[in-house]
């Protein structure tokens, strides 16, 4: 029950450009830096959170990334969907097809609460709130 | 950030095992029937929630397997770390050092009390509250 290493660099990497002035460009090495991801993991990110609708990228020496959208307007959700599917904190919450038992499985009701729980935060949590703070220096 | 086959499977033994009569046995076999669990890696499960004190074994013919304590005792968070370890939602949390950045992240605020939130509702789910219920016939 832990967050794929991609979808914590994911976020990490949205919460680096969400910090940025409006506008501005990052380039695959200053995010890498600044957050400590390995390179090529991250061009493979940053390229899945563009092909979302979550980045717009620019080519060319002066190019970039920067956010497709306003920091408020992007949730965790929408970041960690894109990296890895929609988020299912166990199977039987999605399609009481996939437990033979769901009629007499008390345990059910536990995890659809939960899955409420945890969708409606990850929903909630926008990069707004969550952004990449100076290091003071 | 599913819970595990094996953790979703320990948790329906356990339920299974608090739905009977106390001090009733139920075999291996009993069990996967009842829960759809195939049958060897129930055996394995079994065997490890054995070991961690959570069920008590009876070796023979009319042995068996049962809760080593009342239902209201034993918890999801037992079950589950019992066959997946501490529960985590993302590495940050148990140790800051796992992240470089963590002075600099403010997602780890996120996660940090999300976890907190997790661990407690999982420790506060007891058996007797989810405890299989007869099927209708």
């Amino acid at each position: 029950m832990q967050l794929s290493r991609k979808s914590d660099y994911a976020l990490r990497a949205v919460m680096h450009l969400a910090g940025l002035p409006k506008g501005q460009l990052a380039s695959i090495g200053a995010v890498a830096e600044a957050q400590s991801i390995p390179r090529e993991f991250l061009a493979k990110i940053l390229k899945d959170l563009t092909w979302a609708g979550i980045l717009v990228s620019f080519q060319g020496v002066t190019g970039g990334y920067r956010l497709a959208r306003a920091p408020k307007d992007v949730t965790f959700l929408d970041v960690i969907e894109a990296m890895d599917g929609p988020v299912t904190l166990n199977l039987c919450v999605v399609n009481p097809k996939n437990c033979d038992h769901s009629k007499n499985c008390t345990i059910r009701e536990f995890w659809l609460k939960e899955q409420e729980h945890f969708v409606r935060v990850l929903s909630k949590a926008n990069f707004q709130k969550y952004k990449a703070v100076s290091k003071k220096k």
